[in-house]
This record gives C-alpha cells, structure tokens and sequence, in this order.
C-alpha cells in the first residue's frame, strides 16, 4: 500500500465546497468517483483545505491510499483524462504513509480579488467580487500591516467553528491593485473558518473610507465577530497553494 | 430622434455570437430584447464587430435609435440591470444620427490568450486556449513583425467571406509572457474573417519549433490559406476595445 498526494485546482463556481456531501456536487467527490473508476476500489482521499461553495484553488492538496502498480506521477494524467474540466491535477507523487495534509503543519496562501470600477466585467465575474465605490490601496495596505503576526483572532471567525483556540500566525499579508483588480494575498499557519474573506470585508470598509486604517487593530482586539466587516463573497477567494513544513 | 451608442462588454461562452440568430442566444438578440423591454418600442442595434459563438469583449461598440427621454449616459445602469450577467454596458452616449460602428473607419484590438503550461488551470479554462507543448516567445515576436503594415492577407482570411479585397492595414502587435499566459494583441484598421484566430494558430506553429520565423512571411505571400496554420479556438480571443477615426 502506498499513499499518492495530489496538487488539485479547480474552478469552485458549479460545486457545493471541497468536502463530500450526500445532496450536491463537491470536489472531493468527484475526486473519489475518478479515482474509483481508474482503480477499481473504493477511495477516501483526504485534503488539506476544505473549501467552502465556490472558493477556487490553484494548488489544494489531498492524499488517498491504494496498492495500484500505476506510477505515483501518472495519476495526474489518468485524472484529468476522467475528472470536469473545471477541476485539474497539477501534480501527482509517493507521499510518506503517515503524511496527512490537514494535520501536517503547513502555511497556506490565499487571494482575495475586488473588481474594483464603475461597471462589472463579464470575464473577471466569477473569480473576483465586483465593488463599485472607490477604493484607496493604500489605507488597506496600512490597515493590513495589522494582521500580520501572532493574534487572537476571533473577530475573524465565522459561525459554527469548532475550534480549541482562535490564535493563528500570519506570516504575510499585500494588498496590490492592477488596473481594476485589487488583489489580497495573505499566507499563514492555519486559518480560521471564514477569516480571510472576513479580512476582505474588514479591508473594504476601511478601503471605502467607512473606518480608518487603525481600525483593524481595534477589531483584532475586540475578539468579537460583530466588530468585523461582513463575509465578502466565496467568489473573489482562490487558495493559491499550500507549503508543508517539517516537523 | 436620438442615436445611442453602448459600449458592451461580454463573455461570449454562452452565446452564439454576436449577431441575432432565429435559434440560440446571440449578445445581440438580448441587447434588442432588453432595450425593447426598457423601450416599449421595437429595437434594431447595429454592432461594430459581429463576434463569433465564443469569442470575449471588453469594449464592442453597438449603437441603437430612440425618442425616449432617458438620458443617454443613464441607459448603461438601466441595461444592466435587466441584462444577464455574461453581458455588461460600460458606457452609454448620443452619437452623430449617422454613425454606424461598423461603417465608420475604426481601429480595433484582440488580444489572444495561450495558457501554456504542463496542465490546465480550470479558473483560466473559459479565456484562453490551453496550449501545452513549450513555446518559445521570443520566436513568436519576430514571426508577428511581419504581420506589420499593410498586406494582403489572404493567407488569413476563413473560408465564406465576403471581401472585396483582403488587404488590410495591421498597426500593432506584440506578443508577451505572464507566467503561464502568452498574450498576443493585435491593432488594425479592420480584420478579415477569423483572420485573428488564424493568426494565433500560424504563430504557435512558429512558437512551438515547427516553423522558423520568417514562415510568417512566406505564409503571408502564399496569399492562399493553406498555408497558414489552423483557426485557434474562439475561447482565446477578446475583442479589447474600438476607437473610432475621424473622417
């Protein structure tokens, strides 16, 4: 028996989030649906992120287990030969057999993208969210400053979260704008349910002009999820990739 | 008796094309539609560039006649609020009562995207053709220098057009990598049918090593379009925008 690790992207519109579900289409599912089909045995794969509905990614990663002869490098063909064409395997490899993406330590990096001119553009729609009053870059450059580090951040956790401790380390965080997209990356160690696209709607208020760039300290410390902006939407979030650390 | 002109964004998947059909959805059988839903009259627009099933638009140009009061620049938020999604207005404005888009002397700019990588990335898949074999840009760029000027391009014209000539005058290309993305855009003062597509797929049998550079002169002289690579595929080409020449 061997366990394979998979670098999975795909474009999360169509499908109800990462994770198996009885009722709707999921990432994981179709997953295990190819790979059942290519191997002829039943398969659990397990993935690092499980993304909420229509969050995309360019580098998520899951690992399943089979005694396959198929080399660990040619499920990324044989995949993507079965799997939508809204969901592709970038790379296919032998992991260690106790290797497992959620529980290893690792620092993940997303992107939040804001469309943001007087009209939306039919080709940005389903990869950013559309915002139509101005935005200085500048204020959430500075507001953003905040957030990196080592913090409590349960202002920034979403409902239903079920988790010993809402302390997690950001270890880099930009706000950059080309043309009409501004984009917000930020990468750290294990996030929060909903934290980054909680940080997206936070900035934007601050972004708007609503508060001033030291707001984002003063909801950090308020470790209260009604001091934060509202949840921006799933669309403008893409999970860029996934770095596992050694222990 | 007033003449508006929109500029229209698109994303064309979903569509037939540009120009209204009996059967199938075309930009603008649900411009018309919308219009005439706003209007209470019946409404003709005529289109600058009547774009294939597929292909994208940042700024096509459409112009329509009305006695209504609405003020010109207001039709674009009234447009888009009963347009579907894959169709936005960027601007509205009372042209001259004789302007035609398609008519006037224009200059036009494509650009077509290859995202050429090891795999597919499925938030790309819908505006840019998936070209996997290494192409090397640098070749691409001296090929499209010939394409500069004016010239006969027959070589570049698709089968079922109706031209009185195939010369036409081509005022700038260029060819650029983004990471993953080759992007080629293309100015002229008018293009042949697919002429734009063919292009792309004579430039990626350059880029990818089968011709040398100077193939792009020699196809161009053939004048016959067998010599000219295949018609790349619609989902890589957008319409950029149409500036208008004066007379």
């Amino acid at each position: 028996m061997k366990r394979i690790g998979l670098t999975v992207a795909y474009d999360g519109s169509n499908y109800c989030g990462w994770q198996i579900q009885d009722n709707g289409r999921t990432i994981q599912g179709e997953l295990n649906r190819c790979l059942e089909e290519l191997l002829g045995h039943p398969v659990q794969t397990a993935g690092a992120s499980r993304t909420d509905a229509g969050v995309h990614a360019l580098g998520n990663v899951a690992v399943f287990d089979t005694d396959s002869r198929i080399p660990a490098e040619k499920f990324s063909y044989a995949l993507n030969q079965r799997l939508p064409e809204d969901i592709r395997i970038q790379a296919s490899q032998e992991v260690e057999p106790d290797f497992h993406p959620r529980f290893c330590e690792s620092e993940k990096t997303y992107e939040y993208r804001i469309l943001n001119r007087r009209f939306p553009l039919p080709t940005q729609r389903l990869y950013s969210y559309f915002y139509h009053y101005p935005l200085d870059v500048e204020r959430m450059r500075e507001a953003s400053s905040y957030f990196i580090g080592r913090h409590d951040f349960a202002s920034f956790c979403g409902a239903g979260a079920q988790v010993k401790t809402t302390v997690r380390l950001v270890t880099g965080i930009s706000v950059q704008r080309n043309d009409s997209m501004v984009c917000i990356q930020v990468s750290g160690r294990g996030f929060l349910y909903h934290m980054v696209r909680i940080l997206a709607g936070t900035l934007l208020e601050i972004g708007n002009g609503v508060y001033p760039p030291e707001h984002m300290r003063e909801v950090l410390e308020a470790g209260d999820r009604s001091a934060a902006g509202p949840t921006a939407p799933a669309c403008g979030l893409t999970l860029l990739g996934i770095e596992f650390l050694e222990n």
